[in-house]
């Protein structure tokens, strides 16, 4: 009891009052970089995820990469217009599950947010999946400990978040603008060194073990749509920028979209022109940077800042994850537990379930990025498809200002990327995506479940229609008032005390005493006798040696012939010095708890002796 | 609660009456098998360790293994004959325990216990390790899997043990008998054949890593005093023979002696004429079997009933170490739910105590025979010599008969123990035997600290000089008799009806509510003061957000205002249909609960409301 406290406050520290609740408002540039390292990190594995795919088709396909990459700059340009309609509409913050629910009703918001959940424990999954596949190439040595580094970098995050990170902006630009900036030097000069034909690449020759098809490219697409998750962070915190902040957010939005696709261009066709195959162990940012500047500082650099970005993106569904959860307990789709502040002003719990889920997908998939590759992207697109959809009705509702526009634009996004996402679904369901595909309306039915729980609790525990208590005369039954039923292990200190205070509650006593074979029923009844004369002592035999079984029975019985009253049952226990001092004694009092909860007994009363 | 009684019953069966407690007879025969399986399977492995010390001094050294194992065939009939005396003493049975407390007084009875308890452990593990290398030597594939299969083998004795084997003679009679046998025809094989010169072995030429010394030899002596592990379980269980008992298991230790006698020296005399050297994953009775019979049936069989024969000799263990935790826990020197029987009437605590123990040492030792075998037989020769110390004193006080002759034969047993102790210890005390020289006193220490805690419950539960309760007159306190606090988390039905129940049982009535900064405190007095007009509600806040600590200390003034009579705790709390809607709901009763126990409230009454 006295000991987890002590840890509790060691990792975490102190308890906050709720008074010390506040929101600091960021400048854009931090605002891009505290919301957007989800989205600008996935730079670092979404071209790798399209050559992976490709290179099925042998080193000619690799070339595709490019013409997929700009398609995909293609997707996010309409995303991040779409999305910028949102940010106009709902300046208070419209997350996907508030705009689904508010604008199409309540099941394709809990779709929303069921898709939503899924991918924020995938973010963590991949981002730190990746972070470790960046310092594993910098430091091959850690190769075989991938799981490990995993599990331990979400412990640390998890701690981080449990005692309550701050989301300081100044602190989170650090590791944000020198990953941008080192992926635009890297760029750079790996153009540079190109054109000046300084290094000379060319393809190994590879086995082909899959033709050339358009399922293959597709599914490469599919695989590099994964760059633009985290792009709906900016619109789900709106609230977090300085006034005008709707504005702000449109700006950051856009900046973002032309940042992420510059990166995400640059390093697919540096891929090409460097002739990059994935190989097992080496990221192709890391692959590239050792062809283009070789294993000196700035590659070590470039890989340290490619995992301190990446810890950054799964640092933002740590953010996200507890506040999704917050709103569906609130709403009672969750346990309530989730809706709770813990003591350091974070929803502890959701931090907690987030950390589990991770690590769990962690350890499935082997800290794999491409494993857990084709579970992502589809709860995604899906909150985006939704989110996009609701937008649209949201135009046609509210007809305000270039609503026309607007909602065109929504009907773009929405349109896109529900096409895209059942290209991704058809291109990577066995690959893994129906996984995604079955948790989602399993989900949905769980909120389902829950909601219909509460709301059963609700109505039973209502006191509509109880009349006020003390106006009405209680009925008088004739002879008793108040019955209590004692049970008795020995006659020592603790049970006379019990008795005693039988005596001051109940009108009608009992006491109660297993034998299981060992008790010296002559010498017990002397003693009672001499001791508790107005009580009646009860033993019954119990030739199967159970304790509970036989106090049960009595006790329904006894209450059986006690109808419309309360009858007390009240079990005298002691309490040891310390809890090691308890594990040299039965926990009976547990078990018999537990057996008169499940046979409805009413009133259990417990009567501690303090040794 | 309801899966758990039925994997409970799948596995062990139902619940056995007290009455179904009932003991066997066995003939001589038949308890010669029961009893006596853990001292004749060591033939299985003293030979091996002998030679396994030996080997570091070269092969040449190998030919020592006879008259080193004719010198422990002289000390076990030393043993026997001692052990003889003991029998006629008690012939209720004498386990070390009882014979070392009852003549040498507490704490030489608490180490032969605490001994017994490591040796019964050690035998657990020596045995099945011992069995599973059997069956690795002629499936040398399972090799890479010994420790699983020894967990698995240990898991087997514990259910079945716990299901309640009973000692069935018939049914252990065949694998000991057939080991016998076996045993017998493998050395009348092998010295038809070795005179014949059908076989030609020579020793292969080995490095020698030790000078050959007197302390190498006394090593190899010690190794080969495993042999004599088990010896005791004859006087132990007296009581199992048909009358006149004792003279039938004197009888019965005799034939043990000669049989075991003639085993060892036989596989020891074969052993050197042909030329076997231990080996990785051969035992030394399978590499003889190789020699001198080939890979043929009988080679199998022999490996089979090896095995069995020593999972006869773990679970002597099953049944002497629950019954020896019985006598200790009983005497309050262990804790007391090793003295319980359990539903199918065995000790089942201390078989699963076993278990682990005998698990983990497995685990530690990975299942190899002769890296636990350092450990082994410090306890056994510990209790010899205590026991028969003790046998000596008996006998001086007794005067009896021809207790001359008996004392003297018990004097020389103890002596000669004691001096094979101070050997066993001094030559294998770094190799390991230091645990077991630690763990005595520990344990021993660890019995005097239950002792001293179970006294103190004891003296502080004693009901010695409490007047008789009715008819002394209770003091009436002027003004309160009985009050109660009732904790308030909402207002709805069940506490409504906790509320109701305080009415019944106490004149003043306080209602509590803790406001975590999201009550609505009007509207909640509002429909107070509607419902509840004549009781008081009193609203803390919390700016920490904790519900317990509010609480807490409001009971603690309250009951600081109220002393010298019981303030009864009201806690309403409701009950889920199912566990799994439990988990909806927060555990603050649980916590609640904690917490005031840590405050020393007296009486803590629990409303449940069933939904």
């Amino acid at each position: 009891m006295s000991l987890y406290p002590q840890i509790k406050k060691f990792f975490l520290g102190k308890s906050l009052p709720t008074s010390a609740h506040s929101e600091e408002r960021l400048s854009n540039a931090a605002a891009l970089a505290v919301l957007s390292s989800d989205a600008l990190s996935s730079v670092a594995y979404a071209t790798e995820e399209i050559l992976l795919v490709l290179v099925a088709a042998g080193t000619s396909a690799l070339g595709l990469s490019l013409p997929i990459a700009i398609a995909i700059i293609f997707l996010l340009g309409i995303v991040v217009l779409s999305y910028r309609q949102t940010i106009r509409a709902y300046p208070q913050g419209g997350g996907s599950y508030i705009v689904a629910r508010e604008n199409l009703g309540l099941y394709p918001g809990l779709v929303a947010g069921g898709s939503l959940m899924i991918d924020y424990i995938l973010t963590v999954t991949v981002s730190i999946s990746a972070g470790t596949a960046a310092l594993i190439s910098a430091i091959p040595v850690l190769q075989s400990h991938g799981v490990l580094l995993c599990l331990i970098f979400i412990f640390l995050l998890m701690l981080a978040n449990l005692r309550g990170v701050k989301e300081s902006g100044q602190i989170f630009m650090i590791p944000t603008y020198a990953f941008i900036g080192s992926i635009f030097l890297l760029i750079a000069i790996g153009l540079f060194k190109n054109s000046t034909g300084q290094v000379i690449t060319e393809y190994p020759s590879l086995p082909v073990t899959e033709g050339l098809s358009l399922f293959l490219i597709l599914r490469a697409f599919s695989a590099g749509c994964t760059a633009l998750t985290g792009v709906e962070a900016i619109s789900d915190g709106v609230l977090a920028f300085k006034p005008p902040e709707w504005k702000n957010a449109r700006l950051t939005l856009l900046y973002l979209g032309v940042i992420l696709g510059l990166m995400f261009v640059g390093i697919s066709y540096l891929a090409n022109t460097y002739h990059i195959v994935p190989e097992e162990g080496q990221t192709v940012v890391s692959l590239l940077g050792r062809v283009i500047l070789g294993t000196g500082p700035f590659y070590y650099f470039v890989q340290i800042v490619t995992l301190l970005v990446l810890l950054l993106a799964a640092n933002t569904s740590y953010g996200d994850f507890p506040r999704l959860c917050y709103f569906l307990a609130r709403d009672g789709f969750l346990p309530r537990q989730l809706s709770l502040l813990g003591d350091r002003l974070v929803y502890s719990n959701g931090i907690v379930l987030l950390s589990v889920c991770a690590g769990i997908l962690v350890i499935i998939f082997k800290g794999q990025v491409n494993a857990v590759i084709p579970l992502y992207a589809v709860g995604v697109f899906t909150s985006f498809t939704l989110s996009q959809a609701g937008m649209v009705r949201h135009w046609f509702n509210e007809q305000t200002g270039s609503w026309h526009a607007s909602a065109l634009m929504n009907a773009l996004g929405a349109i896109t990327t529900f096409v895209v996402l059942i290209v991704i679904i058809y291109t990577k369901l066995l690959l893994g995506a129906w996984l995604v595909v079955v948790a989602i309306p399993l989900l949905v039915s769980l909120f389902a479940l829950i909601h219909r729980h509460y709301q059963y609790v609700a109505q039973r525990l209502s006191i509509q229609g109880i009349a006020p208590r003390s106006y009405i005369p209680r009925p008088k039954p004739e002879f008793i008032t108040h019955p209590a039923v004692v049970v008795v292990g020995q006659l020592n200190r603790g049970t006379v005390e019990a008795l005693d205070y039988a005596r001051t509650i109940a009108d009608e006593i009992v006491a109660v005493h297993v034998d299981m074979g060992t008790t010296d029923r002559e010498k017990l009844q002397k003693k009672w006798r001499h001791l508790e004369s107005d009580i009646p002592l009860e033993i019954i035999g119990s030739p199967y040696r159970s304790v509970i079984e036989p106090i049960v029975n009595f006790v329904s019985q006894f209450e059986e012939h006690h109808p419309d009253v309360f009858t007390t049952i009240i079990i005298p226990a002691f309490v040891t010095r310390n809890w090691w001092d308890g594990i040299l004694h039965n926990q009976t009092t547990l078990f018999l708890k537990n057996a008169l909860k499940a046979k409805k007994s009413r009133v259990i009363t417990t009567v501690r002796f303090y040794l």
